[in-house]
């Protein structure tokens, strides 16, 4: 057989290697096309002279795009047979990613569980991204379910990793050089920096966006995502083609711009759960909540922590009610971001 | 409030100067898009080599990239509670992009009037693009119907501003060291010179094109333009998504291609009004009638003025039936382009 | 009449040389979007890094960008009133293609022949595709049926040319100091070398791609093909917009990593025909059969000759009954591929 079937569950040993194929240079068109994929306008990502502005020396390729092309390379070998994406834990990004830039992936499976049905099992897997250098650029932890093939194999031991909650903000690479001390607030469209946000506030993003089956088709394919359910229309029996969840956490981050327009970089995403099933003809809201206002290990550069919620509802407030997800609620993002103080 | 809800009628002041958000780096990533959008082949924005023949360093960007960006950072500022787009003036295309350039965005409020319904008004604005050098690379008027929010607060001073009917040719911006005397017409795709065209003649551009959804949403949001009705189906009571303006001029004047495929570049919009709304499903089609032939201060390089009329309907040609636009008509548009003598 | 109409059969002339307009500098921007259209994951198109590891400068840009480009050319002079594309033959690639590359291309007619119905004829072209310093990069001749215009036009002798059934393997042009010698199939996703394959092995390459409106029309367009029938739907009677035959192939092509990874770059195309129309809403899959597996000029490289079937079926093994083509098979295309030995 020539063909990649994925993996299944009993393929799986701890502390196993596992070196994503397909190395890939990223430039200023995957960056046009995640500005057509994605209403984003934070500036550090769309103006070289503005990055320079804030010491780098060149616009770096969005965040979300290195998650995205690291997350893709994994896909073949990690989720292919997913049942469901469970969650993310401790992403950090490490080193900025200019165009030019190639990227490479591998993971290392730190935990495993096989269900009580004996039919699935959850991987936990850390999935590291490297420039051409062989720096790492960006570093996180997921873990699916996934189906076994032969039921009859016996279950491993179970190991389930202890995670960090929250990254601590002294943790946080700012990249080299990075200052926000001459920060253009009007250049950057919104006048808020840090120390206007306060905890526990609530941010409406007010735009919605409604799905089309091409955008996320092209985007997800974009990253060399081969997940069948995102393309292929006679994959689920219920005929619809299920959209990435990558691309619903690239969504709801460039719509919350429309309030934390200073928010400009992810550098940690502390936890993060896909809730609901997306499909084409959805439109996709968000709202934020400030976690944590702080510093940084960068005397000019803040931190701020925010939930970023998205949904398919009308209303862009449906949060959970008794302790259960509303059935609108797409994602719940727990994430870092760098911010001018 | 964090998040921009766009400007009312009240909050513009004659005078005013507006500094729009988020400087934008483009190059050919965009340029690419934009061949995947638009039928376009004018060679001086396809080809490096053509541009060169033609005295240019390489091949900018096509005009309608910059409109478009220039256009799209205005509209936080200017049109996102606009009841409608209602025309152009005296835009001058002033220096060509190149890839790698970082555009950015200025709008001077230049005329106000209250409608007397006293709910809305009307604003003159200049919108002035940027390069990197502080260059002013385009410029053009553009007028707006927006709502006032607080209907109780007191009507400016009626100020309409005088507007040219037509940019004169010699004041057109020639490109530094632009040529058409090496010009080769089979490269081209077109063998008529500025002297084939006759000033009445009308031009039928033959091709059609349906647009999609995902395509005219893939073209606005990348020019960073924010306007809800292009992306969200629930903003409009009939569930449909607006097609943005400029997606018409784009088309248009890409479909122009067949029949003047030597009018190679946009200098200047004399006057230009959106007639009717486009939506996903409609099938534009172009024709042109040329309205002067003339030189420009360049004696290497003619100037051709045309009038270009979109319409969504199979019939190419109808024009305005008792001096009322046809319910097909989309786009009647007045502008200069260069052309080889 | 200043609108091209398209050339009908009367108005090809045996050995007349066409050269076609508007040449097209080509970069990382079309790259992305190739990746955004298909699942490509070739390592070699993919990384520059990889490219350079087999002996390349940097990433050429994906073979079948190569041939679209060229193809697209020619469109409006050979295929704008054609009725079918019959058939390629000796399509080989010559010298890659690198970003900032400039193509142009020119035809020769090669053979004519009416049909017995005195309305339409066949004419085969040898297309050529050159970059900016006048290097050839691509040769090939396809053959369509085309109309006539004025059907009282004299017949033309009848030539019809000889095709060879296969291009020889020790003619393929192996890119100068292009080595597997260090070929890491880990990174390029497969571990089968050519001597893994043999002769009449069959490989399903599994993964369905359900074609979508918007993506269609955005990859011809990109090709700067002018045909009418992708993008109008009041076209065709039917009201459907025509799948362009190199989206199918492009698709198929990029399908077939999965489970031939290996087979970097397509070197020649031996034969190929359009089968069946395909249109949105069809699942696109493909499988391959190994017709042949040989030396190269080059001892670091081998080359493998597949046949490619791509169909919209749900089996992926939908071959011809009867010697007829079944209904559901869009493709079928027998191709050259340098692959590691």
């Amino acid at each position: 057989m020539k063909a990649n079937l994925g993996w299944f569950f009993e393929h799986y040993k701890l502390g196993q290697v596992i070196e994503h194929a397909v190395p890939r240079t990223v430039g200023t068109g995957e960056r046009a096309l995640y500005h057509s994929f994605y209403p984003s306008r934070y500036a550090v990502y769309s103006s070289d002279v503005f990055a320079q502005s804030c010491g780098l020396p060149r616009s770096p390729l969005d965040d979300m795009i290195v998650f995205n092309v690291v997350f893709g390379k994994s896909v073949p070998d990690i989720s292919l047979n997913a049942v469901a994406n469970l969650g993310y834990a401790e992403a950090r990004w490490l080193l900025p990613v200019y165009p030019g830039d190639t990227l490479s992936s591998r993971s290392n499976v730190i935990g495993l569980k096989q269900n009580s049905n004996g039919k699935t099992g959850i991987i936990w897997v850390r999935t590291e991204g490297f420039n051409q250098f062989n720096q790492t650029v960006l570093s996180f932890i997921r873990w699916v379910m996934v189906r076994k093939n032969n039921i009859n194999y016996p279950a491993p031991q179970t190991v389930v990793p202890e995670l960090m909650d929250v990254v601590p903000a002294l943790d946080l690479a700012v990249p080299l050089n990075m200052s926000f001390s001459t920060y253009n607030t009007v250049l950057s469209g919104s006048s808020f920096k840090l120390s206007d946000y306060s905890v526990g506030e609530v941010i409406d993003h007010i735009d919605g966006v409604t799905v089309s089956e091409a955008e996320h088709m092209m985007a997800t394919r974009l990253w060399q995502n081969t997940a069948k359910v995102h393309f292929d229309a006679t994959a689920r029996s219920d005929g619809r083609r299920l959209v990435y969840g990558g691309h619903i956490i690239s969504m709801a981050r460039a719509l919350s711009f429309n309030g934390l327009g200073n928010a400009q970089m992810i550098s940690a995403i502390n936890s993060g759960t896909h809730v609901n099933p997306c499909f084409a003809g959805d439109t996709i809201r968000a709202w934020s909540e400030v976690l944590d206002i702080t510093e940084t290990a960068n005397p000019n550069v803040g931190a701020i922590r925010l939930r970023l919620v998205a949904s398919k509802g009308v209303s862009s407030k449906l949060c959970d009610t008794e302790g259960k997800y509303h059935s609108d609620v797409l994602l719940d993002l727990d994430y870092w971001a760098f911010i001018p103080k």
